[in-house]
């Protein structure tokens, strides 16, 4: 495979530049019969677009989905599912100066190096512009997982900068524009976001992804793992740098004895494991945390070098998000939903005929 | 894929059971005209292999590989390398009683969930055995790399427990029984892991790969970046529960401006990116890190179930490594190996006319 | 892969259903720094278009390709070409008595015993004007391997029902409506179109493609032999039956001395083989026929069952090729095209570095 | 991939040459559960070892195999299950003057361009001694098809030469070395093979493969068709030169009227579809024809050039079967095998929640 196309049986293939005609995706896999609309994906595009507060990015997108194949009658046929989304707002005087310059932090210097040429508009295809086509796919997989398995898959951002923002309920992320699971911390972010806006500068974040009633028994035990396909899911993100499954970097200094979650009929004791054992779904939640590096792209001038190779100072004006890890909460959604499809058609390709006559432990007790 | 292959154009694709007949592997797209000789393969064998010092596993297995094909008078022929290693000491009684019972923390219970059948004996498939079959593929890998490309492979414990190793120079890592690169920390982890052993008691760690003198321009900008990649192979690795590249999860409180590597015709002035921007290799050095969980296998009881659902007390009393983490790091270094060479081989299938004639940046000025 | 990716390195991904608002695909994999207009697209999707004479199916489509990314400055990125053709002419009444019983000769029953559902327009996904999406493609990997290696890819038409049209010139194949390679024998098959429209049959055909100008040594050995990959993606276009590579069926009434090329350091003295020994390119041309069944949308009447099992009469009205053969040979060109792309690009991942001194053979002495 | 992996989901990687220390294969992907032992996969490939019968090699190799991995306690557990098959007897000295030269007809010439580097005992990878490890892995699969869906895969010797060998029975298949259906022509056979051995001559044949009792659904629509993965399948064993479904290339002279098999609820009334419609099973058996070349090794001499490129004449004097067909069935049989259980698997995968009301129409009416 050339890179562009994500999964095994449910696969996405993403094309399109942040400034070129259009970005999309074909979804190939999904399987027949599920009703499926436009305002299905919408809904999920409308919470990653850019735009919607002061905090993130102002170019004007109203990521507009139209499905161009794979529905008949309201229903998936079980053939492609095309989707195009054209873009609208490509200021691209904007980059005219990082044409011949790379921006420090950002793929523009390897994209030169790799392919001789660069569509230096926007990032090209480097842009976190691509992350949409992600959203609207993974909105399709949402769906088919919760309306076939009842798999629930959320996430919020757990923290920015310095300050850590602990879970506290899942109607708070949904209304506030930073995605945090408590609204109490809003107002502090905000000042926070404000004064880092005004020194031009950009900073990191950190996201938390949860799949609640997960089926025991999904993934592969070698290579596939469903914590490898994780790992790769969200590395694949922009601007991820790091990724941790349960208990992540905190086991390092765990004891077994601590770590390895017991186990009753009533439930499992505790979740460090993170839902997955072996590379398999325990039927516990999968709980997954991301790190995302601050945005490479900011007014502060930074050295660098021009495409001869001479030293420059380099500057950002165009419309960034100084923090990428705010819309980024839906995208490491999309991509944990597109693991989870993946594996659980594979599962019932290998598994269908298993019968295990233990029931499933339910989750950790409360 | 069925989950036992890796890689997309060098494909190891992996076999064998920790207490079956052998393991092994067939390693195909090796190009050929490559001297190869098993010595090759079993030097970086015996650095994984078991019972090499009292902190690890006492299973006593020579770990002999034998190359059944691919190799015609010494060299490489372009045609699939078979590599097999017989199993040797299988003291399968050591497990007569975790066939009914699940281990906390251990892939026995999802195993038997998704196949409704499980080898007990060692763990079978679920074994971190395994990974002596990549530590011999990525032998393969790692001799091509440096002979076609310069490219330099290595790793070293960086923490175990909560004892933090810096890093102080290569020679250290090969002359100590840990891996770690700072001979004065010894003697302090050798009581550490006494008092472990002792307890009955298991302990996580965290590795550190680096590659050197890395080509510009290798990986694949979107879903098939090479730090994607680096996170789904690290992520296989039995007992891994977190990656990171370069900065990680440190990104997180980083302001743009101390993040984004500033580049100087004489060399980047930091590494925050870990050599990879945009998905590609900029030419600097590579670096991860592996957050390693502690050993599910322990003596000390643990609540679990049996395979009726009825509550159980389980303790491991076969010859478990107290810190998996200590014999990963050639595991660790192999799976790095076997990233590269995948995306060389990519590079020069799409990219092989590309003339760029913007100068490669050296790595980062010291 | 879910069905609808061709390719290994150079990847189509297909979508699109007959009647619904557009067909296209994803190529993936396109070397960067390639010239390309729409208009290199066009010229081969007007071959192939419908409505061109009278022999073909009336349906109006202008077949306009829209390049939605990939494409900078005129020339390739090394990103994902997307190509977009929206539907114009959709009179889905035509279809309306169909929706309830199945075709004899057609994939209207499998469809809807896979799938449950499916789109009856047309034929939906099963329609033969998926393969516009294959030209469209294929004529960006038949610019490649011209302007980069030279290679020159054409087909013809050989034989129509119980018409053989032995090769004559291929100039003469521009000038005809049916392909052949012989214009005398135009008046022909107009005469015997003609008569087969009116009598509301359909008929076979046989084509032949031919890449001249091969390099030597592309293709693997074991199951990935460019034979191997022609077969399959020939066999993938609608309504092919058969495939052959050089003599094909005739090798098995020939001897191994008559069969076997001999090779002389002048040229080889024939070429049974047909470019190809061991699944591996010889550097003669390469040669394959392909038979092609007569289309299953006839307006005899026959018999056939609906949806509820029942015994029914089926006659079709829409607007269809009576000899679909006709409109085939673009397809088939691009199709050895996309094989052959890849496998250059397989060639070039493993065996950059070999150095052979033997000569090339020249193809066959005429 | 590499080109040595068979399948999507039911993945066979084979390995080893003709000369070398073994061949052998993983197949990854069988479901767990199934009792699967040594006799099952040996009763195959006995049918296709050499030395059974004066009209194939007289190469002594008893093809014995060992499962290295994936059974326990006699049964899959969807682990991979790797087969060893010791090479025995390897008279390499036989090959000497091969060495410097290139058979005509022969994989001698491509490998040493494509690979700079070959193996020329016996062929090395080339050699249809790689077969052995298809037959192997095909009882796999051909077991699991029958156990779960009932479906019988069988094929004989339809033609040798000039002489045509109806279907009669396929009692006389196993009663005979030639794989005919009808013991009739043995003597005959006899006849024609002792003259052409005699002659230092080889013949081609024509073999047919039938899978009966099919499940209606299986395949893709588009570019992983059934047939199209029949054709890739079949036309990857050595020799092979021509594919057909069905009608194959008698549909060229076909009417629409005679070709499309008509359909009752009692059954279908003809199979020149040969069971596939668009790329899908009907439910009628699946049909397939294969054209196999002559052997090109022939004591004959014929004109080749050497090494250096030079004019040479080419005596082969090893141990060769004059006709590849005869011993070719099992292998034809094997191949149809791995293609079937592989969509068998992604039905599953995709279609596993489909409900279709309407029956499945019977096979063929005799």
């Amino acid at each position: 495979m050339s890179g562009n196309t994500f999964g095994t049986l449910f696969c996405v293939t993403s094309f399109g530049e942040s400034h070129g005609a259009a970005i999309g995706c074909v979804v190939d896999g999904c399987p027949p019969g599920m009703a499926l609309s436009t305002a299905d994906i919408q809904r999920e595009l409308d919470r990653r677009k850019p735009g919607t507060s002061r905090h993130v990015t102002q170019r004007r997108e109203t990521d507009t989905v139209e499905i161009l194949s794979g529905i008949f009658e309201g229903k998936t046929t079980g053939t492609p599912i095309a989707l195009l989304i054209r873009n609208e707002d490509q200021r691209s005087k904007d980059y005219g100066n990082i044409a011949e310059s790379f921006r420090p932090g950002h793929a523009d210097y390897t994209y030169w190096q790799k392919y001789g040429i660069r569509d230096h508009r926007g990032g090209g295809r480097a842009s976190a512009r691509e992350t949409a086509v992600r959203v609207a796919a993974g909105a399709i997989a949402k769906k088919w997982l919760n309306e076939r398995y009842g798999v629930v898959i959320r996430g919020y951002l757990s923290q920015l900068g310095e300050i850590v923002v602990p879970f506290k309920n899942w109607d708070a992320v949904t209304s506030n524009p930073f995605f945090v699971a408590d609204d109490s911390y809003v107002e502090q972010l905000e000042a926070y976001m404000d004064a880092l806006r005004k020194s031009g500068d950009s900073i990191g974040a950190k996201l938390t992804v949860v799949a609640e009633h997960m089926p025991v028994g999904w993934g592969e035990p070698v290579y596939d793992r469903l914590d490898a396909d994780i790992g790769y899911a969200m590395m694949s993100i922009n601007a991820v740098k790091g990724v941790e499954i349960g208990a992540g970097f905190a086991s390092v200094t765990q004891r077994g004895s601590e770590h390895g979650d017991e186990i009753t009929p009533q439930g499992f004791l505790s979740n460090h494991a993170g839902g997955i054992l072996g590379g398999i779904s325990t039927g516990q939640d999968i709980v997954a945390h991301v790190a995302i590096k601050p945005t490479s792209s900011i007014r502060l001038p930074r050295r660098s070098i021009n495409k001869a190779g001479e030293p420059t100072l380099v500057e950002t004006h165009g419309r960034h998000d100084p923090c990428v890890g705010i819309r980024a909460t839906p995208i490491a959604e999309a991509m944990l939903a597109l693991v989870l499809i993946d594996h659980a058609l594979r599962h019932r390709a290998q598994n269908a005929d298993v019968v295990c006559t233990t029931p499933k432990v339910p989750g950790k007790i409360d």
